[in-house]
């Protein structure tokens, strides 16, 4: 049984693996304040090409979402995002948990636009409305597609313009960024969001995932914030030592590339032998609608996430691959694919 | 420099850095639902003498304790905790954060006992008031103090009286347990609180803790209150390899015992040299009480954490041992103590 | 300029009043344990035909329904309710903000039904989801609409069937019981929901409604959670008085049936002069599409709410008639309708 | 029987009914933007001699406390209380209900100080601990003391030095500014706190607080924070037509000092008689040491609130005076105290 269920079925990149083992007896200091998590922050910020803005490692991805969004939120203030958004469906409540409504917006591929963000501001326009202040997508989103650069600064440019912050949830930001459709540096974010992460748990690292802050106002105290909601590592050095690793050689980009490029064999692999897709995807997600006697006998040799029943004969499902995706298994994948 | 700051200076144990190398690209379930944490909590159940008992694996302390209260506890109900509890001191307000007042106690040995609880229910018996409901104690205490068993069991049945919930904030449980001073055995805390935790974050791992539920009425649906507060880990197998190794041949309680035997070698020291102590500690933490022109000399060679202020020429510092810690820097510290 | 804006332009009816100034100076004990209330709460569950529920008198409607909701969940657990929910739209977030997701479903007709609610449920099918738990409707719905006895009682037994809280907000309820399509009870609420509220606010008080606890497992320590939530009037004896009126004689029910019957001469003409309506409401509150033109003209003499665009030349607004519409102004009304 | 209670035992001053009576059929906006509160504001800023302060009618003191506090505060700041502040005690956990720790330092006469504040800032050092930001005081104090303008003016100037807000609650605002020892006039509170509010509940409303901002960085969307927390009245105009009738010819005022006077007079009576006293109160509450076998007899004529067990023979208790009090039943009462 070959699982292409999620991107977190493996540990982590040898090269982090041997990094935590030469670093393991060396005393450090705690809750990310080590030189190691000093020396990767330098490292991003060079990446990003901008000493200015804040770096928070965080253990993980919904963490890092539920402690910005509240840290950045007045009690009254809400998060618009995408029905399909990560918050909205899969963290059990937890923007809610700390007070804010979530207001969706219906979405086929995943993506806000200034258009659906327009009507919902027409909407909320008094006091007994919650106020709208967070724009939360996703890149890669939900459903494996990207904002193209010309996407983003435009809802950037108008979130600025109506006073909303613009968050990106970065998950899969490894794949967006080293996407074929892609058209953005990582260092652009800095310009056009007001906090984003750059995702690793997904892309090579046991865990971890580093915010970036770019929004000046929002930086002050946010390591109180971190503490509160529980994560602020003991032992932070982790986080710093994976990050050093992730980005030292572009590792992080070819991890995230080998991704794509398997999801893209079976992609392309499905569109030639005339399977339907839910959606066109760019990135290490796709969505085939599969028959479902079809995907019993898959099924005994691989697993998949089922996504959503399509009609009564069809699911879709995900397949989902990952920097730890063996080719030979996409291969023969392909090839069951073929005969079905 | 070497530091006795605290007990999550390093890394981990070896075994656990090579079971996370062995298993690294083995595909496993996420988020907890791997093979590794289901056997890891076979282990626990066979140590704990009880099957019927609920295991989580969180990744931190604070984290373990904000969603176990959260989860517990109704709106209007709060929790009792000595007034150096954790989580009344060092947890940034993570409780109140979920909406939960922490009536404090005031305590000197930093345990609580029935009388202090009972005073607060004196107090507390209208609506005007929040509900005590849950009483916080950690084993080891913060300053490095324990509960014996007939003091846990008289804590206990007065809780159990007065329908109050006992959580263990087990941290440093390793060190309580394998204090020479102790007469409880792990399973006994099954029988003798609603809930309490393993620590392994300072005993030996990279991080984690192992959440026990022993009350039936508080098992339900814990698992959406982890995943609310962002603490499912993606990769969870990693709390399950860990503790796997841990409590293969004892060695959590070895670890302990040499953090413990390492701490009571300077102690004793120090009372031989004629030191005051804040409170004389049978566990890994020791309080002495230091003239502030001999803490300079020492800080040149060893950091330590600074508790309070004693006096205006005296200050009462912590030193931290732990599994990890060199037993020549133990003597050489030793040496230094005597000399000044 | 006459306001049909909304049902609380007023003040309280002048049995009320009275009885105020009657009681004025007799001393009595604090937040809600004086006699008034307690007559009240006695009248009450004669009405109701049944003794073992607990009523407890609060303030306003959102703070019936905050504090109802963050009383009877769980961290994790969250609300089903119509796109158009009060709670939904327009109280600020305020479940949100005891920490609850609200999950929406879409009504044409402002209710739910069980297929609607099947819905959520089918999709909310593990932990990385919020658990519904408690499914909100109000009688009569924010468009006027009503639940029948058949209708109310299939919801009722699914919610049983499948473990949800039913809730009612009966901000409207003495419009919807006195509606004539209406075939429920106000008793029969008591066996078909677990909680509901009977609003005063809204028809012929100065302020208050009277929550109703059916179910007894949510009967504990309510009133911790009305006085943390700030609804713990120190007078608490103007609700007491106030619903002793308005269950004097049928009061109560007399008023509703005014609003309703001043809605429902408007909503005829409108009809008859081919005014197309939103919908058809049996309650006091009518949404005529109105031309824009013709609003402006009618806006001279009248104020209504704006309720949504309908097209470019296009207005939804709301009539709202109270048991204080002058019979008159409805007269002249239909009269300028006729002119238009 | 007679009750020295509280200070809300009966209605509101007749002038306030009358108002009410006056007014009742007359339509005016919903939700506090009618005339009438926007008439009692401009009053409010007359008597406060400013008019850029922001002024808000809240239906009662603990929301007035919870919907400021949690307003005005970032989800990781904190308050600082006396032991004995209404918040720390007497709320049910209301401020902790919306994230926030209460820090609680103890007082003899229910005061802060700049020496406790200090204490306070100094142990609060890092983002482990809440961070303290907001002075919370209560003027008259909750055991009927007050601050006089020097002690206020160094607590507020401490304050914007250490970048500490200061709330003042003054849910018995009246009793205080009326005192014979008071040497503040309710103008300058705008100067010397951030926000304050102005009670009326305990003096001659039916119920009523009128909050007063004065940091201009605190005045944004406070009205979202009403209507979230429940607190923005339907008919808001009651609130408007109370205060209008209170701020009249001073009769905010003469009330206060009817109240002070009544308590004045048993408490003089009481030391004449050589009654021990808690503390000596200039306001209209007041604390004696009263042996328990005389409060047995008194207990068949009048009832008080028991403060606090004195020793075994003695109990602390409550005698609350307010504008509503009877001079014969004090005098009576003062007779019976001789004749103990």
């Amino acid at each position: 049984m070959y699982s292409f269920t999620n991107d977190y079925s493996e540990g982590a990149h040898e090269n982090i693996l041997d990094a935590l083992v030469k670093s393991n007896l060396k005393q450090s200091a705690g809750y990310g304040l080590d030189e190691y998590s000093g020396k990767a922050k330098d490292i991003l910020k060079n990446v990003l090409k901008n000493d200015r803005i804040d770096i928070h490692f965080i253990p993980g991805g919904t963490q890092a979402n539920l402690i910005s969004i509240s840290s950045f939120l007045r009690q009254h203030e809400a998060v618009i995002a995408a029905n399909t958004g990560h918050i909205a469906v899969h963290e059990t409540g937890a923007i809610e948990a700390t007070g804010h409504k979530v207001i969706t917006v219906d979405s086929n591929d995943g993506k806000l636009t200034v258009e659906k963000i327009e009507k919902v501001l027409k909407i909320h326009n008094d006091e007994h409305m919650v106020k709208p202040r967070l724009v939360f997508i996703s890149q890669a989103t939900e459903i494996g597609t990207i904002y193209k650069k010309e996407e983003l600064s435009k809802l950037y440019s108008y979130c600025r313009e109506k006073d909303l912050l613009l968050y990106i949830d970065g998950a899969r930001m490894g794949s967006a960024i080293t996407s074929k459709e892609n058209n953005l540096q990582l260092s652009d974010l800095v310009d056009l969001s007001d906090a984003f992460y750059i995702g690793a748990t997904k892309n090579g690292a046991l865990f971890g995932e580093a915010l970036v802050i770019c929004n000046d106002s929002l930086k002050k105290d946010f390591r109180y914030s971190i503490k509160q909601k529980g994560a602020l590592l003991a032992k932070g050095r982790l986080l710093g030592i994976q990050f050093i690793e992730l980005f030292k050689d572009d590792l992080y980009f070819d991890l995230a590339k080998h991704a794509n490029e398997m999801a893209s064999l079976i992609q392309d692999a499905l569109v030639k032998n005339n399977y339907k897709l839910l959606i066109k995807s760019p990135t290490n997600q796709i969505f085939p609608i599969i028959k479902n006697t079809d995907l019993e006998k898959l099924n005994k040799k691989y697993s998949f996430t089922t996504w959503e029943e399509y009609d009564e004969n069809h699911t879709v499902i995900r397949i989902c691959t990952s920097w730890a995706t063996d080719k030979e298994k996409v291969q023969e994948l392909i090839e069951d694919l073929r005969n079905l």
